[in-house]
């Protein structure tokens, strides 16, 4: 949904295909679609649902030839059964399903998750986390949206970087030993180089998740 | 055509929007296709022309609400016409046209061209410059080809960029006053840091050409 973390998504999926020249790539199709409803409101009850248009997008995807679908955003995953239900022929990459197993993967008792409200009111992460014996620690969802506005605006100043590591280091002072950045925008300013704990980023996940998946799929030019 | 290049535009319209919350970004609908038959093997008449190729996704991407048309590939502008026959209803930004223009408008007496073969045999770019009143330079194209065969296999590397700069000092021991990257994986490793000459960038001049359109044609989320 975020303009700069589908772009950011866009070139990691490209960095990381391990390709020597243009044919040995995936065929990429994105839609980056600003227009889907604000996930915040429609967990809070007071907007429309962003399923119809997920829904939409991944129809249209799909009619234009794709074969695995994923989407980074963590906050619409509350809505990812609108894409699964309009696109079952595709393979969907479950970006929060994913990064839940190598969270749990890493084996420490508390995880931090730093997420915009949606995400931590409809228990995304929290749920499978705490099903899976682990205690969830959740950042302060104000100070994350103002964090997440700023990215959104463009703005990875230093200052911006300053914010992320002091939201992180709150986490860690609560004890989690490892963060989950459960925002696509929270990576764009969070980094090993200024978090005080382990990171675990959605969007790495999601980028080996989806070319491991086309892969599979022997999505043209893996063949 | 290169998904580097590919990606690396996207992200450039993303951050060129101006935009200070999602809602103000133009929704993009990317299609990066390493499918697209080879444009240097078509211009030397050994290999299917792409034109069909980009057609079929100028309708993809017509057909999926796009409104303003644009293609990160110098070379493939040799197939544009492909592109404006498929999709008459859509505003294609030229990239070559746009850069020409900003090329004329520097007024220097000689241009050197950075490119493939395809690009130079097709004379995308001398033929309107040399129209124009400009001498042309072109840089050696197998040396070009090995450059930007080194970008496509992701190599950003100091070396790459020296042989860059090394390309880029050879057209200006020939007199050139001004260069223009007529491949976009030039722009990954030519910067104003190593380029012995002021350099034009066609994906520069096609992002803000693009988003002009885009503004002008009231796409989503500028209105």
């Amino acid at each position: 949904m975020g303009p700069v973390a589908s772009a950011d998504f866009v070139a990691r999926l490209v960095a990381s295909a391990g390709a020597l020249a243009d044919t040995e790539h995936p065929r990429i199709l994105l839609d980056s679609n600003p227009g889907v409803p604000d996930r915040n409101a429609a967990a809070r009850g007071e907007g429309a649902s962003p399923g119809p248009a997920l829904a939409a997008m991944a129809r249209g995807l799909v009619g234009a030839g794709a074969e695995v679908l994923a989407m980074p955003c963590n906050a619409a995953h509350g809505w990812s059964d609108a894409i699964r239900n309009a696109a079952p022929e595709a393979r969907f990459v479950d970006m929060v399903a994913e990064t839940v197993a190598a969270a749990i993967a890493r084996r420490v008792p508390r995880v931090g998750v730093v997420a915009v409200q949606a995400t931590h009111a409809l228990g995304l992460y929290s749920r499978p986390l705490e099903q899976a014996g682990l205690a969830v620690i959740e950042a302060d969802p104000q100070k994350t949206a103002l964090l997440v506005k700023r990215v959104k605006a463009g703005d990875l100043s230093r200052d911006a970087r300053q914010a992320a590591a002091d939201l992180a280091a709150g986490l860690v002072a609560r004890g989690a030993g490892l963060l989950v950045m459960a925002c696509t925008e929270i990576p764009l300013v969070l980094a090993p180089d200024n978090s005080p704990a382990p990171l675990l980023d959605p969007t790495a996940v999601l980028t080996s998740a989806t070319l491991a998946a086309a892969r599979r799929t022997g999505v043209q030019a893996f063949d």
